[in-house]
Parts: structure tokens; C-alpha cells; sequence
């Protein structure tokens, strides 16, 4: 929660050199893409895996999109929970930067390319439905989730014990 | 929008004598109430009926219950639009301050007592289960709507035309 939080607060510049500098970048780009194109967005959303999306994005029609962010390459291939994500939304996509290698980036899979201030889409997701029950759940409680956090951050002196 | 962040984040005192005040601190009590039983939390929420919902939150089984805030007698035999609120929720409940004479309330709607710190639920309301269609269209309204208020809290400075 104050990760997500931190992250869209960051500051006015980029961090270079901090892998956590430059996912926080990419997924404020991310986020403001999406926004753009009419979805709600929401930073590391937990998903009943236990896993947490480093972007949930609930769309007009109900479309259900997680980002993951990849800070570079290492980062990519140290990563062996990507397939998981793909049981919690409709589309799914890696979002990296401009100097990442996208070759490394599987065929069938989404691919968007960030920086600070927004976000390209160089290839489209697949889409893979979800079954309903589970869209049911996953949209319930993106909802419940994005409410709670809006609460806690404009009334920070709330008791909340439900993030 | 700017209204439903300034409601929360309104300053550590009660503003008396305003109108807008009381019905302020109710809605923060209101939301903290809620919260506290799991509900997620919006406040002035566009319904499809044109209107806005002064609390719409949304629980733990995707239930979904609209509070209105009352300020005063006044601000209640004034208002004859209240009704139209049902065709949106689960529960109805109205919110009053201890001093609001609560015998002016219909008998058939719920009934919350607030302050600025909290509420307890003087009457339960009927339950009045949404149809499908619309639980779904709601549901998904409030979880985009959170989303995109918390991102426009979180990242002021992205542009933002879809509050």
C-alpha cells in the first residue's frame, strides 16, 4: 500500500541507476496511458495467488489488464511467476524502457514501451477471457482495493486495517 | 471530484454553522464506519440517473449501499429525489447528526448516525437485491471511478479528462 502510494509520488525527475527508480518511472507512464484510454489503474494489486500485479487496469467494458514492469533485463530473466498473471486478466503485458533488449520479450505476450510520462503499446496482448466467476472476484475487489487506498490517502488519520 | 477530496481531507475541526460542514464530517464518519466493516468508499458518486450518490460503498460480498448525507431538517424536506437512490444500491441508508430528529426519517430506510469520527447504525435497511445487469454496471463504474480519483491524487499532475 505505501509502496504503491510512494511510487506515483515519486519525485519530479528520474532516479537513474535505482531498478526501483526506473520501474517506478515506468509505471507511472503506464498508469497515465491507460488512464488515457479510459481505464482505472491500480499499483501492486494482490491477487489470490498471493502474487502481486505491478498493474491491475479495469477498463470501460470491464476489461481486465495487468502490466508487469521490467526494469531491465536481469530483472526479466530472474522472473518465473509471469505466467501466473495471465489467470487473473484479460490481457497481459510487460512494460519496459526504451534501452530494454525486446527481443527478449516472449511473442505472445503484450508489449509496452515506457518512460516517465507515458507509454506505447509496440504489440498488442492476446486476450484470454476470464472465466466469469473469477472476472466477478478480481473486479471486486480491484474495487474495494482502489476505494480503501483513496480513503487512506485522504483521510490518513483513519484506522484502516484492510490494505 | 475536487468536492469528494476536499470532503475527506477537510481540517481537524468541526466547521459549525456550515451546512457544508456538517454534512462533511458526517461523510467522514460515514466512510470511516464502512470502512471498518470492509466497505470500500466513494463519495459523490455519478449515478446513470444523472444524480450523484453523497457515499456509495461497496463490501466484502460486492454488496452495494448508498449512504445520503442529511445536514438538517431542511436539507431533508427538500430533498424528493432520494428514492431514485434505491434503483442504484443493496441498502439505503440515510446519515444524520445527534442532533437531526430522526423521527422525520422514513421507517423503511436505514438509518446511521455520524460525526466526524465515526457512525453506528440506528436501522437497518431493507435489503433490496440489485438485478444482475445493474449490479455489474455499478460495480464496474465504482472500481473505474476509484481507480482514476486515487491516480488523480496520487499523480496531480497527469492530465486527467475522465473525472
Amino acid at each position: 500500500m505505501q509502496n504503491a502510494i510512494t511510487t506515483l509520488q515519486d519525485g519530479p525527475g528520474p532516479r537513474t541507476g535505482s531498478l526501483a527508480g526506473v520501474s517506478a518511472g515506468i509505471a507511472r507512464g503506464v498508469c497515465r496511458y491507460l488512464a488515457a484510454a479510459g481505464y482505472g489503474c491500480l499499483l501492486e494489486t494482490p491477487l489470490r495467488s498471493g502474487r502481486r500485479a505491478d498493474v491491475m487496469a479495469i477498463g470501460p467494458q470491464g476489461e481486465i489488464v495487468i502490466v508487469e514492469i521490467k526494469s531491465g533485463p536481469q530483472d526479466f530473466r530472474t522472473d518465473r511467476k509471469w505466467p501466473d498473471y495471465r489467470e487473473f486478466c484479460d490481457r497481459f503485458y510487460f512494460a519496459v524502457d526504451q534501452a530494454f533488449p525486446v527481443a527478449l520479450i516472449p511473442e505472445e505476450v503484450g508489449l509496452l514501451i515506457a518512460d516517465r510520462y507515458g507509454a506505447a503499446e509496440l504489440r498488442a496482448s492476446a486476450r484470454h477471457p476470464l472465466p466469469g466467476a473469477r472476472r466477478k472476484a478480481v473486479s471486486l475487489g480491484f474495487a474495494r482495493l482502489a476505494a480503501l487506498r483513496l480513503q487512506a490517502t485522504l483521510d490518513p488519520q483513519a484506522p484502516h486495517g484492510l490494505l
